[in-house]
């Protein structure tokens, strides 16, 4: 993503080349020093905006999250929990189509290195604690709202990540379609 | 879990060694030489059973998944995808009932260790997959089998933590009412 200025950020340099060194040589081949090599800049530079090498495919988390919870906190009062969950993911489309980019060669990545994978996963979990918490702002309580939260977060991830395997049909019908599965399944028992 | 000399084997030995030592040391501390050394067997018959420390931790996990998608390939034939999903759950309360002493424990040393914690996660999904393929056996389509799978392990898991945590109400009262609490989200909306 270009910022205000139109200029990529150094983040977001490092960001993609870590992506590309990924591809290239191998997620265990790569190392923090190559990456910043890539871009131009010290490995000192490099630290100062990732912990490691791992995290640079894990920056969007706080985007989406942020995301996510503020659209849960607008949500229409009227919403019960799981359309206040799917209203909000329908908000996160356009962020998501944007940045498709680089989510598509990195959801690659991921799920083929088990250390990312794993990492992943622990993340959609921080993801939907953040969405249980908002859940709970809206006067849900704990055990609906985590429920809800997790069963959301499983259908979201898995609408998302069909779509990022193939593009057709578009993220906001997939979305429409899990969430159409979704009540089906419970009214099949 | 005693074998049917009522001995414990050298595995459940190891497996108890190892949560013993992550309990006292902590798991960074604790090594494959120090669990094999606890048991009196030499560090090399620690690894005829198990490739690390860590998946002294996961042994559970091949049993569980047996007796799941057996009990899914045993459900009646009139029950749908979710139904049949907890009717294999209820079928596991006594295995799961039995191995509390060792479950308890083992969920502290897990929830409080990422790396431990990110692998819980990943064998969870295994698990989902595992359900998924079992409930195509049964002829529920592809998509409809992942997105049951996939809830219905998150409401699994949602319970049984619940549960290792607070024994009371037991583990299939749980079940039962994560599955009331499911079916009224997608109601409510």
């Amino acid at each position: 993503m270009a910022d205000r200025n139109g200029l990529e950020s150094v983040r977001d340099r490092l960001q993609q080349a870590a992506l590309e060194l990924f591809q290239e040589r191998g997620y265990d081949r790569t190392t923090a020093a190559g990456i910043a090599a890539r871009v131009g800049v010290t490995e000192r530079t490099f630290f100062r905006y990732f912990p490691d090498k791992r995290e640079t495919l894990f920056g969007g988390e706080a985007v989406l999250r942020e995301a996510l919870t503020a659209a849960v906190a607008g949500a229409p009062a009227a919403l019960g929990p799981l359309d206040t969950l799917f209203f909000a993911f329908r908000s996160t489309v356009p962020l998501l189509e944007g940045n498709r980019p680089f989510a598509e060669p990195r959801q690659a990545v991921v799920s083929s290195t088990p250390a990312l994978h794993e990492r992943e996963l622990a993340k959609l979990e921080v993801l939907a604690d953040a969405l249980a918490d908002a859940l709970r702002g809206r006067g849900v309580k704990a055990q609906p709202a985590v429920l809800a939260a997790r069963t959301g977060m499983a259908a979201f991830a898995h609408a998302t990540i069909a779509w990022l395997d193939t593009p057709e049909p578009k993220l906001a019908d997939r979305l429409d379609a899990v969430l159409g599965d979704l009540r089906q399944l419970l009214v099949a028992g």
